[in-house]
Order: structure tokens, then C-alpha cells, then sequence
């Protein structure tokens, strides 16, 4: 059945089943574009969500290489969207059908211990659940559950493709990136890896204006889009020279914060070795496996490491920030694709390197 | 020659170099208590303190024990100290003469970039030299190097116990532990090891009002030790189940904060274990290898890990607190021997456990 | 109709409207021990609460003197109260009947801007509106709007004394005047104003362990309590003296925090003048005046100047420190009536002084 | 004697008084352009300094106006410069004779509880005494006590007319305006005064991305001036209507940063009127007179006020950012005179709203 066929449906009787189409996991390796039954209110606290933009995370990607076990085959991926109202549950406030929303990537019930402290990453009740342990936003609706703490009201004419960058990745790179590393006016910050996550954080350090801020990647093409959005230096590490080549930048002193985010041990263990005294380590990486923590050196060092998943509780600053025009997300977005051409889209960002892609956005109008 | 020589030496010629006793090490296991030239001004910005009070430190025994290479044979250990200031450079402003004074185990030339952000212990002229690149204050005299900066003004009738305790370890377990681990009225805290340092912490912990202390410790007269001092409970852990017990005790949420006061992997992974989600885990320890930091569980945990070295920045504040009577650091205090008896108190202290030693207070009046 | 009376009807017929007793404020001077109908759930979010303690604050005898114009005649008194749930609305997940809860001076939306910043004294939709602008607590039973994140769940044998101190006084002294005084370690704190919000700062002011707390008032009584619940010193300032006797008390540095809890232009500007440079005055007081800031002093004296109507954010973290034993409400508590006799117990409120009162606790069970 | 003659003198005795030219205050409304003794060092911490670029201070002209009884007549103005180390004390380690050096306007003896917590304003050694209680920085050469804490170095083709922004406007404007402010991305922020402190607090504000600047003052020149350098909406506040436009900006919620660059009861009182609940009002100003606080407004309103005398402890981070390029502080510098003509520069810098004035740059090379 077609997405025209549902809505035919729709005005014919309410019992019938309503269906939409989706990006649905299948286990490790295995995906498709198919038809699911479209999203309801199941709780009053919940909306649905027409999906006009959405894009994939290297989450996703995670997902599918079976890294993830708390996704279970038949879920419907994507935890990053914006969307107009379709339906808004009996108890939901601040939202009403026909609004134009961001929908955070973290959801929050507004109501536990943690959400009381904005620790909204690790709320009883929610969390990251969207395309996770809930169906997700690959999709021509979703359900959002505590839809007045878990939305965000846009202008009608947002610009979607920059506010879509806004459901994850730049509240993970700020939050998790910039806050924690507590950048600073004439600060000096390495940033390590230069994809999505890391070109944006190195866009949201630059809200507090260090001094200096070396990006470190493999992949000249990525370092020379760094350049072209704010790095004042660039250092290839395929080499291995890196922290040889920071400590030279940084006249043997170190950096103030070093923003991990890569997600692998030997990332994080370069972000140790170039901490000046006092320094940050900001993990922003998704991590699989240990590090090895050099206490021997660092225990008189000075320093901090942070861990945060994202709480996205930045995001209304972000939304006024991109409002003032300081910061333009869209220009990470590389590719465009129509929604029902997700499976194309996912093997272009699949295939980064060779694609010089970013960030794909998927539109749905 | 005797110190009484010395004495009267000084009277008749400023040509004879007077000597003094002191505590000298002469390489990994070896240590004598000899005679040794007096200090002399050597700069106008130094002082020279007749030690009346000092004491033996963890480090002091790791410095005998090899672990310290920087440390040179023929160097007096010890960086702890309360004395009577014998004579003051030309610059020095802040101290005369006759003052009785708290040496800093940390040296602060007061000009640099670290000294200037009071991260003292960086100092780029200074920093623990005491004991370790410089002759201590295991003698009858030291030379403190830039004494403006690196004493404190103590009254007269100061509680030389007392204050001996914050040359050191009291800062380190304020500064590393406490304030490091962000302890806050109503936090759950948890202390791994309780030794000192260890000890320190548990009483500065309580300047912000915990709602509960968790002392881990292998020795189970330590752990009385800490009960007595405020602990709410208390784990043995030699069974190798602290973690367990730690989370029962919370309730299956974990701490707040975990203070690493031994300085061992193991503990520093227990620490890792315990932490609640948004938890703080501050090093005090002083370590010689690495730890495994558990990235692929902490990466979402919105964890805090510190480590520092004591600036001693918090002395001031710390001297007020005792002199309103809310600390009282001598608790600490378990064995007493005369300065020429530090010989048999390095004995004491080395065998801490059978001992039941935390501090020994070495009097030179 | 008596309360037995309604209970009887609600058995027979659930169109008669049940009512309750309650005190009524009819105008300037004119309150009155009445029947009113009983509150009944409004929205799903609603609770209705059985109070079984309440008391009464400074703030309901302003109404009274008719200085809070936006309380109209009718208004049933009171938002502080301990009571079991009766009934939740429907979309209310937190609590159910016969739980045991802590009623929040301040309604939380949880959903607004102000609410997501923890401000919720400011939230768009609740805010200060119990016994002011909806009816309050000083009743049989009352109805609490955004009953999940306006009310806390209280172990069921807690001590309702010490608990009813949490529903304004405790938050309020600790927010405004410790919070915001940033009382620290080793801290000279002043607080003006013995009354029970000015005792309460006294109490959750040693959370942090100041080294002095200096408590002004003008009444001897009050001042004695004082230094029975931890005052290190106090000052009558009914001579006009008080600046003069801080400034000596302090060895004419002045006070690092400066606490006014009266709310008149006299003590806040008693408060500025007994400043230390870089000091803090948090103002607690309800100010129906302005008061001169003396910024031809002020302009290079490095001060912070702090004002807050209470958010009761930090009421999670006051029930942690009361159940951990380290802070005891109800020596506040100086006098006790049933809730039917609460007119009298307004009588012995409002003279105060005379009364030696200071929390009159209110018990219907 | 000229100048000539004293250097000419120097080469045949020391013990002839050596002279300069020198900008000396001879009470209310006269000043002169005058020989007068050259500095010497007076203490082994002292450095005498070859001004190489002065200029004139709104504090300078307060002095001449009378406005500062603690200025002597005799005395040599300015307190900003850059220059030539001459001759450093035998106790300044970080200086020597040739270097490049920027002078604080705040003299630090760096020893003191006041230094110790960075709070050089109040150091109970220094603080503001140039050109104050000691001779200044309006002459060819200036003693500069406590050297070594009290100079900055700079590399030897350092833009002096940048630099000597950062004597006095730019620290003063950042920690008293922004730094206190605590502006922050996505912040509303008014700037009340526009005059060449403002100024450097909306360049200063910048450092933190706030969304929107808007800048108030009566003058149409500087509001233009303040356009290009950043703000987002100006206002005119001759017509007395500013709050009400403000408010009218911010779509009635008010602003979340207002700082007072202006220094009298009017302007402070406007900060207050336009603060949204949670707002900070920072002042700058130097205030002659006491102004009204609305607290029987703000009392509930959570707001923040601070004051300040500039500690210039944010110098070495200035100096970074004007070196990366971020910051161009010669933006305010609008006419250039050799220091010889400095009675002219202060004719020019009396008459700023007509000259369109905001820094005047004396040079003396």
C-alpha cells in the first residue's frame, strides 16, 4: 500500500490500519525501505510527527553493523528530524497540529530526578530511545512520547536542513564537546577527528573564542573543510606524529582542551598526551573498548576528563544562536536526498570518504 | 660537629659554616640522620625556618623506596613543616625574624602564568621542591625559596600538631578529593582508602554536608578509624566485592563521588564502578601505572574525572576553618617522637598497618 | 457541614458538591474558619492533596495587611503543607492515592522556558500561586496543579514537623541567602533577621562550613535562639550600632556574605555597609520599598548583589540532608494547634515577638 | 632643562638629577606639560619604564574636574602605557632592561590575600595608584612598583596602539562588564553608554556569541560607531523612552545581560527596568552618587548586580586574543597625537561628543 493509498483510507474508517513507509533494520547488515503501520497516540503526553527532514547519525551506521544490540530487528531507525504536528495527545501543551518542530534526539519526561537536574540523557523514562528501543525517524511519521519536553516549536519557515543538525549533532558537539572541554577566550583546543561531530564542535568552540584550534584527522579533504570553517591549524595523523606535531604547534606547552571525537582508543590516549597542565579532555566519541589511562603521568597533571551522553538541554540556546545568524549548521550538510531514497543515502554516508560526505539530509515535501 | 657547636660557632665567626642534624637520603633504602651545613640565604626573595614541627609522608617513604628518580642521593627529604623563621631575605615583606610560620609543601614563585591561575603546584619556578629537587624540612633548618609566596603567618600560640597537617596532606585531600569531586550538601560520597589522605578527605567531605560517606578500605582498624570520623558506612574490601556492597548501599545508583586515595589500578577502576551517572570521580592517589578507563561503559555515563597535584591554594581558607574550631586536623595525629628520633618514626610509619599509624608528629623543641 | 459530613455524601451521590473547612481571607484584616466547597481534580495533571500538616509563613500576614493586592477576597490561605494524595488526574504518574507528599510553595509547569532552566519560581504557568492566587493549603484538603513536578514523595512514617519546613522556609534560605551568598569553607557570614527564615539561613549556612556566622537582629530572644542553633556571634542593632559592630567583630575587613532576611530598605543597606571587598549580599526579604545602593562606594568594592524568589529547586537535595540527620527542621517549630484551630494560632503567629513563636505548626490528623 | 639636556647630564654624573616632561595635575582644572625629576628605582621590585604610547583615560578628566580628592596636586596622570623596560630592580626576575612591556593600570604586589584570589583591585600593596597616589604613565618615563607582577610582556613588534588598549579600557570592559555579566551564547545583552568602555564591552561581549547586542546612549555618532563594530540594534536614549524600546526589542521579556558603562543613577536605573527574571546588570561605571534599587520589584525577580573595580587579571588572555586576531582593539582608537602634545590630546579628548573622539594615542617615538 502506498502512502497515497493510507491517506485515502484514512477518510474512509478509522478502524483501518494507516501505513507509511520506513527505513526498518533487519539485523546486522540488513535494511529496507518498507511499509509500516503509521505511528498513533498511545499515551496523552505523546505527538506524531509528519517527518519533512531528516538525516542518518554514524550511530545508525552502528546500528547496522550490529554494534548495538538494544536495537532489536524491525525497528524503525533515525533519532534525528523535523517535522510538522500531525497529532498532539490530550496532554500535550505547548504543541499543536500544523506546528513546524525540531524533534531532540533525546527524549525527556520532564519529571525524574534527572530531567529535574537537565541530565535528560539519562531520564527514567526516556533518553536516547528514538530509533533505539522506539521506532525512529527514517520515516513518513513518528511518535514522539513527552512531546512538551521533547520538541521544539521552529518558525513556520525554519530552514530545515540547518535545524535537522540541531536534533543531535550539535548539542552532542556542544554539550559534550565544548561545555565539558569549558573552552575559553584565548584558549588553544585540539579537536580530534574531523566528521560531522567534530566540524561542529569545532563551529560551537568558536562561540567562546579560543585562541587557536588545531583540528587532527586522517582525511586532508575533511581537514581542509575545517580549515575552511575555522581551524587555525591542521594536523594529519596518519602518521602517527600527531602528538609530536601539537606539542610543536603549542610551543611545548599543550593544549587547554582536547576534544576526543573519534571514539577509539587510540584517539582518546592521543587526547591524554597532549594536555597541558590544567587542560580539559572532552569525550565526545561513542566508545566500544577501554583506553588506557596514564595515571602514572597524569595524576599530578591537572587535568579533567569528561564522559556526557548528550542532553540536548543546549538546544534552545543553539535554536537562538542560529536565529542571530553566528552560527550556520547547513554547512555540513553535503548531500540531499528524497526520504524515499534513504537507502541510496545510506550508502553514500556509508561511503564518506570516497563521497566527501558529512551529513546527508533527507527531505520529505 | 653538634648543633650546640654550631651555636656557638655562630657567635665568633660568620665564616665558619655551622652545621645542623638532619633526616639525608642516600639512595633507594637508605637513609641516615647526620650532619649537614646549615642553609643560608641564597636569595633575597628566601627564608631560612628553624623547624620545630615536622612530619613523614607516603611520598617520603616512596622516595626511599626508589620510586622517585628525580630525587638525588644526598638530598634531606621531608616537605612538611611548622618552624620559627630564623632570618628573611631582603625582598621578602610578608615575614620577620621570630614569626612563626606553616611551610607549604609546595613552592610558589607568585609571577608566573600558573602561579598567577594559583595552579601553584605548576609553578615554573617552584612546584613540590621541597624534599625532592631541594633540601626538606626533615631537619633543623630548610631554606624556603620565595617565602612571601610559600608560608603562612601562623599566631604564636598556633596548636603545632595541628597545624603541621596543613602542609600537606589536608590540602591534597581538600584540593584532589573534595573539592575536585564537587562535594555537595546531600551527595553520597564514597572514599577508597583510608589512610591519611584518605582521612583528610572524609573530614574536609564534610565541610559541605554529605548526606552519606562510604569509606572502602582493606584494614578494618582504619575503617573504625574512619567510623569515629564521621563515616556513615564502611566497606572492607579485601573480600573483592566493594563494588557490589557499594552499589547495595545506594541503593543500585551509585555514588556521587568517588576520591581515589590509595593510587593503584585497582582502586581507580573501583572508583570507576561505583559512579553514578553524573558522578565525579577525583584522583588523590599517586600512581605508577595506568588504569583501564572504561570508555565503552562511561562514554554515556556523564562522568567527571580529575586528577591534580595539591596546590595549596586552599591553605588560607583552611586555616580559618581550624581556627573556628570545625577541623580538627590533629585527629590524625597517632604517634609523637622527637626531630633527633626521626629515625625510629620512619620505622613507625613504614609499618603503618601493624603500627596503627597515620600521621607521626616529629618535635624539634 | 462538617467534614463527616461530606465524607457521608460523597458515598451517596457524587453530584453534591463535598465541602471542607478552610481559612478564608476576606479583605484586609478579615479572615475566617469557613466551608468551602472541597477542590476536585480541574486538569489531569491535577493532584488533590488530604492535608494533614500545615503552618503559617510571614507572607500570609502581608495578605492579611492587605499588601499583596493580587490576592483577592475569598482566597483560601496557605502554600505550605505535607498531606496524602486523595485523588491524581489522569495524567499524573508520579503519585498515586494515599501517597505521602511534601507540597512545593512553587507550581512547576516543568514544560517552560523558566522550568527547563530550573527557575521555576518564574515558570509561565504556576509559579508562587498557592494560597495566592488559586486556594491554598491551610484547608482540609487542596488542589495542586502540575502535581508531578510541584509535589515530593515522602517516606510514610516522615516526621510531618520537620517536612512542612520544607515547603517554603528551608528552600527559601538556603536559595536565597546560602545559594546565592556562595557561602564557602571558612567564610564570615553576616545574617540579618532572627526570624524563622533568617534562622533557617543560620542552619543550612553551616551546609558549608563558615568560620564565623554574625546573626543581627533587634530582638534579645530571638538572638539567643540563634546562638543556639549556631550563631558564632550576634549583634542587637536595636542601638543603630550594628554596621559598627560587624565592622569590629570582623577586624574591620567586613563580611564575605551578607544574608538579609527582613525586607526593609534599613537592612539592605546595613547589608552593604558591613561588605568585605568581593563580598556577597543576598537579599531573602520581601521589599515593599526601594532602598538606596550606594554606588559611589559600591562602584569599585567588587560585590555581588543577589535577589530571588525561591524556586525550590534544591528541595530534593534538603529532603536527602534531613533524612541523613544533618539538618533539623523543626527546632523551628515552636508552637502547635490543630488546623481547626488555626485562627488562634494566626493570633499567636502574629505576635510574634510577644509569642516568642517562630513556625506554628498546624496538625489535622 | 630639556630633555636633551638631562640625557646629556646623565653622561657626565649620576649624581645630577636626571628630568623628563611630564603631563603633572595641579588641582582643579589646571594642568601642565612640565619638567619634572626622571624616576629611579626606589625598591629592589620596582622597574622604571621608557613610555613609548600613553593615552588618556574618562578617569583623567574626573581627576581634572576635582572629582578625585585622593589626587594630589603635583601629581603625573595616566595609568595606561606601553613602553621600554629602562631599568628594572634588583629583585624583578621576569623584566630586563630592553623589553617591550605593557603596563596594568592596577599595580599588584602579588602577595597579599587580595592577589592570592586574584583580585588585584583591592591588593593591600597596590591597585589603582598610578597616576593616582604615584606618579603616572603621561611622562616620558614611569616607576612601575612591583614590576614583575604589575608589566606584561610583549614581543618587540607588538602594535602599540592595540596594546595600550589593554592598560585600562579592555580588562575594565571585559571582567567588570562581560566576565561579571556572565554573557553567554544566545544571550540578549544591553550595553547602556556607548562611550569607548561600552565600546570595549560590545567587543568584548562578542567573545561569547550572545544572539543580540543592543546598545543605548544619546549620542547618534557612537550609536553608528557601535553598529559597525557589532551590535545588532541601537537606541537612542535622549528621548527617555530607552526601556520601553527595549522592552519592546526583546519582545517584553527584557534582557538577560545589562551593563552600565556610564556611571551615573539614571543609567543604572535603566539597567534595572530592562533585566528579564534571572538577568545580571553588570556595572562598569564609576558612580559619584547612590542610585535607587527597585526592590520592592527585584526582590523577586532573581536578579544578579555587580560592581567592580577592574582586577586586570583577564590581561594575559586579552593579550592572546588580540594576538590570534579576534579582537582589534585599535578600533577605538580615533586620533593619534606625539606625547609632547598631550595638553592639545586633552583639549581634543574633553571635547569628545564634538571632536568624535573615543581614544586618544599619545606617542613618544
Amino acid at each position: 500500500m502506498t502512502q497515497s493509498q493510507a491517506l485515502l483510507e484514512r477518510g474512509t474508517s478509522d478502524t483501518v490500519e494507516m501505513t507509511m513507509r520506513a527505513l526498518v533494520y533487519h539485523g546486522p547488515g540488513r535494511r529496507s525501505w518498507e511499509d509500516r503501520p503509521r505511528p498513533r497516540i498511545e499515551k496523552p503526553t505523546d505527538a506524531v510527527i509528519r517527518v519533512t527532514t531528516s538525516t542518518i547519525c554514524g550511530t545508525d551506521l552502528h546500528i547496522l553493523k550490529g554494534d548495538v544490540p538494544t536495537v532489536e530487528p524491525g525497528r524503525v531507525l533515525g533519532h534525528e528530524g523535523v517535522g510538522i504536528v500531525e497529532e498532539a495527545g490530550s496532554a500535550v501543551t505547548g504543541f499543536r497540529k500544523g506546528d513546524k518542530v525540531l524533534i531532540s534526539c533525546i527524549t525527556a519526561c520532564g519529571k525524574c530526578d534527572f530531567c529535574a537536574k537537565a541530565m535528560y540523557s539519562h531520564c527514567r523514562n526516556g533518553g536516547w530511545i528514538l530509533g533505539h528501543r522506539i521506532d525512529g525517524t527514517q520515516a513518513e511519521f513518528v511518535r514522539i512520547p513527552y512531546a512538551d519536553t521533547s520538541l521544539h516549536l521552529l518558525p513556520p519557515d525554519a530552514d530545515e536542513e540547518a535545524m535537522v543538525m540541531l536534533s543531535d549533532i550539535f548539542p552532542t558537539a556542544f554539550e559534550c564537546g565544548v561545555l565539558n572541554g569549558q573552552v575559553k577566550p584565548g584558549d588553544t583546543v585540539a579537536i580530534v577527528g574531523a566528521g560531522p561531530i567534530g566540524l561542529a564542535a569545532l563551529l560551537t568552540a568558536q562561540f567562546y573564542s579560543p585562541a587557536a584550534i588545531v583540528m587532527i584527522d586522517v582525511d586532508d579533504n575533511r581537514l581542509q573543510v575545517a580549515s575552511s570553517l575555522g581551524a587555525t591549524s591542521t594536523v594529519n595523523s596518519a602518521g602517527g606524529r600527531a602528538a609530536e606535531k601539537v606539542m610543536a604547534l603549542t610551543n611545548n606547552e599543550g593544549v587547554d582542551v582536547a576534544i576526543e571525537a573519534v571514539g577509539v582508543p587510540e584517539t582518546f590516549e592521543l587526547c591524554q598526551s597532549i594536555l597541558a597542565p590544567g587542560g580539559r579532555l572532552a569525550n565526545v566519541g561513542v566508545h566500544g573498548k577501554p583506553a588506557l589511562l596514564r595515571l602514572e603521568k597524569l595524576w599530578a597533571h591537572n587535568v579533567t576528563i569528561t564522559t556526557r551522553l548528550v542532553d540536548t538541554a543546549a538546544t534552545p540556546m543553539l535554536l537562538k544562536v542560529v536565529q542571530s545568524g553566528r552560527l550556520q549548521p547547513k554547512r555540513l550538510a553535503t548531500h540531499r536526498f528524497r526520504l524515499a531514497d534513504v537507502m541510496k543515502a545510506y550508502d553514500t554516508f556509508g561511503n564518506a570518504a570516497k563521497e566527501r560526505a558529512l551529513k546527508v539530509v533527507l527531505r520529505n515535501s
